[in-house]
């Protein structure tokens, strides 16, 4: 059997002191981490700003997350690259630092040629490369290059291809019945898409939330897995709202401002992110003090 | 007075023998270069993989660049990253080697946030970082980004942001009125769009079809200038045409196999991007000799 | 309180007969979706090619609805012109005729101008010049307007707007907590996403595939409505998977001929719509034996 | 030969007195319209609002049109409707009347249906069936759906489909090169692609500045046609900043209050258009004011 992926991912983030990068403000959020039920950390993915890292950075940081980890957690690196072979490489960097597994984003720069036929080269050749299970990472927001359900068709049976997470705006149900009868994981992106995303088939997601919030985030999974539909909906309706007023308006700089709101470090993201506006700051947390996360 | 950019500039591309970077077929088609009446060379850039080389690869195909090039030909450098620090840090190398310009691409990856605010705060940090004058670059269509005419207006007269390369598809008057009565040299991104930009005030192009013929090319920027408009829509006609063929269809594979053609080393591309199928290099065969190219 | 909205409504088509409508055909359509247990039947919306039908041909198709529907079931007919004045006018004459509904789509051809103000103005006025309900239709693939959460936060409380049929592909909840606390039903645009939006809020949906098989669209919302999880979501992939190939494949042709797998009239679509080629109609034999309907 | 479109036409509007038609104002306009030096007349279109029409209204404007224009006045007739069968029987009415050409914009509602085949099967259909030649409309921004170039190859033969205006944002050389070596016009769309777009091969325009300001547009074309390429540009700067600020920043509410500006009856569009607020009106008199027009 493949790695199996369920419950709840927090995409973690990276802090910044002045530009820098900040073990110390990363462990000491880790070192919270580790506490809370959350079942993975994925480290080195969007909101971990890792297009926005150097290479000796990202593996630093990952150091950080192998150490500090909960025994209960596992660890999900991304190591997407434009090129093949550089994820192939970097990938194998992090699986002989002993990660779970890695998240390879779509190459995005050359959009139009990253056709189906493309991505299926490109994923069984990572795939083939490495001894360490890839998870393919559709996220179109940042990407613009949207996995089709042909792509995870030809891919779901691969042996060391755990999985997907999809971080698109519809129904899941086209990836997940093309992966169907194939040991295959489907991670929901985002807390706002979790709920349905699991009654269709899901088995948890990785919610930039669970960053700030990781014990509700947490709850609405085990809500639901309980089978208590009219408890997940309504904890659904208050993470959904507090979602769209957190990432859903400011991207990283609005989930790191809702971390410090959340007893974790956050600060600035590293520019050309803009740091938020005060008045940005207190619509966060009017949303926070609304869900009662505050 | 900044940097002037006229004329045509040549997006070269990068030769790989089996995936390695081939310096020596680099040397070969800067020889030739050199030879033409290029007016600059764009190295690093989109059809340069510029995304899929690591930092000393692109280090070693400058040297080449600048040791080869010809007197009257100026370099312009692609030197974008998705984080201004590395942008900078970057720039200031290549600036150090000695080229005329650097041409910075947008981040891409954070598109939601790459706001107006964002965009001029990052060209203004990078510009008055360096020493070296600075190109925007848009380029939509691999960045999913447009920057706005807003944006040029505030840049514009920046002293050391010395004008733009323009790749979207629509109409340049935008930006050359944002940029009215600066010291803004903007410039076409494709063959397609060099003579109606031209009449409009563009003063040259980055044209990825100079790299397989730059004669051509070359020619229709002279027949503009000498007032032949019959002989100027003639060839536009032509060129558009076969640009259609070649890089409106199949990107950097297309252009490297008209360089082929053309004379000079193309090859593959690296991957994710595949190489072209037989009957995509005998359409663009048919498109060179229909354009009496070969 | 306003009217509920509840169950699975039959968008129904309009059959010709070498382009003429065909009332003989429509007749005996009515007579048998009269003893299904689908709860209304919506009538002159997109499947039903309103925009291709004179306003004559409409009120001869009403009245045959009218006179045949079952007491169970609701009838609601689409009304929406481009301008207020056509809506509101023709929106009284069916008013007259004895309609439960009227579901009034955006206007599509001013897109640019249909902002929030325009919208909220447009219903506000609709809505207080008739007596009967009015029903918003989201429908951005047909229109390409999209109705923002802020138009429905505006709308919802309004004592004659009834509620929204939502035909986007994204997460319903925006639209549902924009609503909330008010007395306003929320039904889905597609069996496709009927079971994740029941879970998140929706009342039932408008769903093109129950003009083929309304036994198992009713089904998949009874299983729901009963509770049974595991059963509602197999049914849903079997449904969702059919759906894909019918009219998520081909459009209003690929639901009449599935409409003719099911027993009804279905025929070709009015011109320009192109009927369905032989292999079109093969898949979708495929796709219906394959989902057990056949 | 067919038709032959060139020099610049108005897209005329249509002025409402309290949301009634104002035939009396209408016919002040086309008093006015008839002694200036444009080449035509596009009336039912876009900034006429045709969609917002009844037939019975539209045909009365098209009699005060037939009766007014000048004698050098061609006049070209919207027809378009969602269906072939009312386009075609709309245009055979219009045709008897006395125009000299009918417009046919691409249905628009259902648009992922609106393939290749499908308009080339409709535009065929409409030729065939009238005397009176056709002019296919290309309208993405209002419909939704592009024509592509096969389309135009496909068509451009047709004896009796005389050519095309284009108002999408691209080069209009695709266009132009589909339909090389036949007897077919392509116009501009606007007045802000008008000089580029007659650079590359277009034979003039339909520019809704025109309906305001029709002797600057005419003068733009004369100054391209006289060679005066420095004066051509000169006056594209002017124009096409206006037009950003009229049609580009408020569609036909912006054209009809430059109307009113350029001494013609204008006033508000028919809901759910809304009326401009008094800052826009500001914002439409300052540009031009700015271009010297008033």
């Amino acid at each position: 059997m493949k790695a199996t992926l369920s419950g709840i991912f927090a995409p973690i983030t990276t802090p910044f002191d002045n530009e820098e990068v900040s073990l110390k403000q990363f462990r000491s959020n880790m070192q919270k981490y580790k506490k809370t039920p959350l079942s993975g950390i994925f480290v080195l993915g969007s909101n971990g700003e890792s297009k926005s890292l150097t290479e000796s950075e990202k593996l630093s940081l990952l150091e950080v997350v192998l150490a500090k980890r909960g025994n209960h957690q596992m660890i999900m690196a991304g190591t997407g690259h434009e090129s093949t072979r550089q994820t192939i490489s970097f990938s194998k960097k992090v699986a002989r630092m002993g990660v779970d597994c890695v998240s390879v984003v779509t190459p995005s720069y050359f959009k139009k040629q990253m056709t189906d036929d493309a991505l299926i080269a490109m994923y069984t050749e990572v795939a083939e490369a490495l001894t360490v299970p890839v998870i393919i990472y559709n996220a179109p927001g940042f990407t613009g290059v949207t996995v089709s359900p042909k792509v995870i068709k030809a891919l779901a049976s691969h042996p060391n291809i755990a999985g997907m997470k999809d971080s698109s705006t519809g129904n899941m149900s086209s990836y997940l019945l093309a992966a169907q009868g194939c040991d295959f994981n489907v991670l929901a992106g985002t807390v706002s898409t979790l709920l349905p995303s699991m009654l269709l088939g899901a088995t948890g997601g990785v919610v930039s939330l669970a960053n700030a919030f990781p014990a509700s985030s947490c709850e609405l999974f085990d809500r639901y897995m309980a089978g208590d539909m009219a408890g997940a909906r309504k904890l659904h309706n208050t993470l959904y709202a507090l979602n769209q007023s957190v990432s859903g308006s400011f991207g990283v700089a609005g989930v790191k401002y809702a971390m410090e709101l959340g007893g974790f470090h956050g600060g600035d993201p590293r520019k050309p992110l803009l740091p938020l506006k005060e008045k940005d700051k207190e619509s966060i947390r009017a949303a926070a003090k609304a869900a009662g996360m505050i």
